[in-house]
Order: structure tokens, then C-alpha cells, then sequence
């Protein structure tokens, strides 16, 4: 990735029309097993999140990590500085028949460390993610936000994204 | 499948507890190819469907049948009574680092033929992604309905799902 002096209001590299610029020193990259400790760390560090994780067991995590390793369509992604683990987002290519057969790439878990807020690297994230939907031909991209996350509303809604649908979901674990 | 009597009130059947009972001689299994033209007429044959698909070229659609077929985490499914094919949905199966390393069951494109609807039918083809959701390990199960759907709001609530999110697309092909 380029490293590049943050331009908050620049997301363009000039060299490289449409590629978002990365904040600072901040590269992305497919997560490593060693990375799992971290991404923990940033889904816990949350509203949400901290009632529904558990750092001190990563065992779980860790057979996740391997099945969405396994899966060509699942693209754990984290965001790097200075060797540290800031942010992380899950992209999952969808293939279906609607749409005339489109491919939909769908974000999941997106995350950035507390201290990295409101740098520009949320949409770096998901620039990246909707970049790499398009080179694998995906026709749209989607994700689902908490009716809580107010804030983060007006921040997908000011990258392109539109509000059309309401996101249900049915825990099977009660 | 079991054939039963249709009995709109009650969902579960008493020889298999928790079994959803489907309606008249319905019975769900996994879409074949011979099923792709039917598949894509329900498609069409919706308010949002008609604008986007197009029947006159199965090419795109045949394309994704491919794509979804070798993907064994998905799973595109026809209601079938009589050897018409009634129903639809797809159901994918994604795995992930939140909420402990859960897997989720996600479903998409559900559609019930027009002379088929309030039958019960989109009940038993919900429930059979859930129960197919739960079989494979699944924590919860999501969806997103489009925000002009009102009905549907309703009956996914009625089922158990909660309209927690707020469901985000952003289109590539523009």
C-alpha cells in the first residue's frame, strides 16, 4: 500500500485515480493467525461488542479464523500501523441468482481502534472493501449497522451507500 | 417431506416437535438447474423483481447457478407442489469472528408464487433455512427486507426476527 501524509478531505490517490489513500502509514491486509488476539481486542472494545465477546477464550475464534480461511469467498482484512493492528472488517463475496445473477459483497464486523477515530481510516476500510467486491465483478455492496449506531448511519450514507432496507435477525442460540 | 393437510395455525408438527409442517403436498429440496427458468420467473414476478431481472437471457443466471452450486456454503432451495415449482429462497452460510466465532445463516431472494402467497408457504420456507441454519451450527440467522416491504416487516417479526438493523447497498454498476 502507499504511504501518504493523511489528507482527510483527499481520498484519491493522484497516481492512482479512484484508490482511497491510506491515513498516514496504514496499510491493509488478509489477517494472520497471529492477528486474532487483536481483532478480539478491537470487536470488544465496543458498545456491542463488549457484552458479547469473550477475549479470554480464543478458541472459538480461532476455528472461525480457520474456516473463513478455508473459504475462497471470505476475506478477513485487517488495517496495520507501525506493526499494530487498528482496524479490521470482514468482506464476504455473495454469488445469487437476482439481480441477472450479481455478485454482492457483503462487510461485516467493521472495526477501528478507539484511538483512530474519525481519521479517515473507517473510510479507507471501506473503500478497500468495496474495491476489492468490484475486482472479484461484484455488482453492489452491502452490510447491515445497529438501529444504535447513529453515527455510523451518516458515515455510510456519505460514502454512497443508501438506508433501502430494514436488517432482521433471529438469535438460535436462546 | 411430510404431506399434510394445510393447517395455517399451526406450525409445528406432532410426530417431529419443532418440525414446521409444510402446506399441502409442498415439499423444499435443494434447486436443480431445470429449475432456473421458474426460479427467475418468481424472480420477475415481484414489484422491486420486475424492473431488474430479465427473463429473455437465462445466460447471467445460469452463470451464478454454477457459482452457487460449487460454494457448498450456500444453498439455493425451491418449494415444489406437484412438480411446480412454488417457492424460493437462498441461504448462505457465513462463518465470522464476532459474537464468539459465530456462524451465520443469512437468507436472500425469497419469493412464493403469486397464487401460493398466504398459504403458509413463506413461513415453511423461512423455517426450513433456520432449521437448516441451526443443523449446520448456526448462531443466528439474518436477513434484509427492502424498506417498501412492508408486509414482509411484519411477517419476518411474527417468525422471531428483530428489526435490529438498518440494511445499507451500494450499487457498483452505476
Amino acid at each position: 500500500m502507499t504511504d501518504t501524509t493523511p489528507q482527510p478531505d483527499q481520498r484519491s490517490d493522484p497516481d492512482r485515480p479512484g484508490r482511497p489513500v491510506p491515513p498516514g502509514d496504514v496499510s491493509i491486509r488478509p489477517a494472520s493467525l497471529d492477528d486474532l488476539a487483536a481483532i478480539v481486542g478491537l470487536l470488544m472494545d465496543d458498545p456491542l461488542g463488549a457484552g458479547r465477546e469473550n477475549p479470554d477464550d480464543l478458541a472459538p475464534y480461532a476455528r472461525a479464523f480457520v474456516a473463513l480461511s478455508r473459504d475462497p469467498n471470505q476475506v478477513l482484512a485487517v488495517a496495520e500501523r507501525a506493526g499494530e493492528v487498528v482496524g479490521t472488517l470482514q468482506l464476504t463475496l455473495i454469488p445469487g441468482l437476482s439481480h441477472q445473477g450479481a455478485l454482492r459483497g457483503q462487510i461485516e464486523a467493521v472495526r477501528v481502534r478507539v484511538d483512530e477515530r474519525r481519521s479517515g481510516l473507517g473510510t479507507v476500510l471501506i473503500e478497500w472493501a468495496v474495491e476489492e467486491s468490484a475486482r472479484r465483478g461484484a455488482a453492489m455492496v452491502q452490510l447491515t449497522s445497529s438501529t444504535s449506531r447513529k453515527g455510523a448511519h451518516a458515515f455510510y450514507e456519505a460514502l454512497g451507500f443508501q438506508a433501502s432496507h430494514v436488517g432482521f435477525k433471529r438469535d438460535l442460540r436462546r
